[in-house]
């Protein structure tokens, strides 16, 4: 990991300085870097020997972290968000317009990383990621405010912006690993299940955590109008009252300081998270299964866990 | 280049329907489409047979417009422009934050029409080239309002955001073709001249053309605190109550409706307009120059001639 840290800083570079500039403000921001790890233990659990000369692997995992944080310089500008992980968001300091274009070299760079790597398979593999999140980013965006919205075009929306790429991020592993098609599969599987997992508790920490725990403002996504499966679940439990209270502040937009803690009520009062948290256990699951086909040993444990972690960062 | 347009819109689809749409709306404004045909040309100049089966140049130069298309829907976001070729620009009809994001999905589209050409070759020459757009667009950025903004920054700036795709375009065009080194490198000096004096031409008509005639906002570059070459030499030939006049409206951007036929006047009084030009008529020169390796047919003198007319845009 510290070596796809040094890999990130290094690709970072450009001789536009504004460039490595906003790049360490995302690095200094920290970040869990979960989807480049995901690439590392992929490509372990496949056996993939990482060698001074075979270091395939690390490149890759810095191609994947720059993918994703492209599309974090981009959703904070089209949310206009100003915290990103607790601190000021780029696009609060540098403003949209450096986030628009320093998320475009950096997406850039990632196609010169796979380049670089040059297996076509990987390639494939991360350009279908990053047109799917793309896609999911738009649909996204066209749910806003959409209480009609389905639970399974929801599940389309976080499938794309987030599953895609953990699904990819594992996958490129095997691939390195030159493991049979079934182990790679597997890993897919394992990722996009996880993504899955990930994206409807970090939904469900929206409305409940604290801001310094999820180093986000809690209630962000009711601000935006953006429907996650709390407020769908709330609202398809809610009273006639409360459905009210629903369109107007989701569709309508027309929100006070009074509504977020009555929403976190209503959110309470029906469960919200609870069954938000419980579709989120059964992809845990299903990506805990994923990995029955390999060997028990302390890797497997370790992913496993993390998975358990990931959900249970709710509670 | 029916084949390319086809391509063009066949590769917009996507299940969500707002991507193909806004894509509609920029095939619908037209453009002219100069990159692909770069591409096409460059390609059959150096003896590439299309044939039903063998038509990697037209799905190169889908990929080259989409980035191009990308890089557009970027560009009137990050300044805020409200037309585009003379009709209003897709920000102004589907918002902000849909640009960016079908942008992102072009962008990746565009590397999965790199992936499916599968040439390690080809994905390093548009991968560089996606790269350098990004650093020319963040270095036009990061000069904007700035008046002592050397004239070679300026020039790295225009090679970035403009000249880098017009090279890159024209090599992947002698890359199908299976041509000698010589000749990818060769055409690459064509593009990038080509390019450059494009570049140089448009700045001028800024502030020189009619709106009809050009298909935007003429001043669009004065009032965005654009740094382009009239204005760099205007202000450098210019008396001290004109750089005031410059300093005012450029880098402290405080306009009034009789400041752009003030700047229009100014800059005919000093001959701007026509150093612009004379500098785009030394990279046309160098672009035509580059050609002489090829023998002469119809096709290079019309590429030829595509170079002067590039120019002659300007009288």
């Amino acid at each position: 990991m510290q070596a796809c840290n040094r890999a990130i800083i290094a690709r970072m570079e450009s001789p536009v300085p504004l460039i490595p500039q906003l790049g360490a403000h995302l690095v200094a921001a920290g970040g869990k870097r979960l989807r480049p790890l995901l690439t590392l233990a992929a490509s372990r659990l496949c056996g993939y020997q990482s060698t001074p000369e075979n270091q395939r692997h690390v490149g890759l995992a810095a191609c994947v972290e720059f993918i994703h944080t492209a599309t974090l310089l981009h959703d904070d500008v089209v949310d206009e968000s100003n915290l990103r992980r607790g601190l000021a968001s780029a696009n609060a300091v540098f403003g949209n317009k450096a986030s628009v274009l320093v998320g475009d070299f950096l997406f850039a760079r990632s196609f010169q990383l796979m380049t670089a790597d040059g297996s076509l398979k990987v390639m494939a593999i991360l350009s279908d990621a990053s047109a799917t999140i793309a896609e999911g980013e738009v649909l996204q965006m066209v749910t806003q405010n959409d209480l009609s919205t389905p639970v399974e075009r929801y599940l389309e929306v976080i499938h794309g912006k987030t599953a895609a790429l953990f699904a990819a991020a594992c996958r490129v592993g095997a691939v390195v690993a030159d493991r049979p098609e079934v182990e790679e599969v597997a890993l897919d599987r394992f990722g996009t299940n996880l993504g899955m997992a990930f994206q409807l508790v970090d939904d469900a920490l929206d409305y409940a955590a604290d801001q310094q725990v999820l180093g986000k403002t809690v209630g962000d996504d009711m601000r935006e109008g953006k429907i996650t499966l709390p407020v769908l679940a709330a609202y398809e439990a809610g009273s006639p009252e409360d459905r009210a209270f629903w369109e107007r502040v989701i569709e309508k937009g027309e929100q006070t300081e009074a509504d977020l803690p009555h929403a976190l009520a209503l959110i309470e009062k029906t469960g919200a998270i609870a069954t938000t948290i419980a579709r989120a256990q059964v992809y845990a699951a299903e990506a805990v299964e994923a990995l029955s086909i390999f060997p028990d040993s302390e890797l497997r444990r370790l992913m496993t866990e993390t998975v358990q972690y990931t959900v249970d960062r709710a509670r």
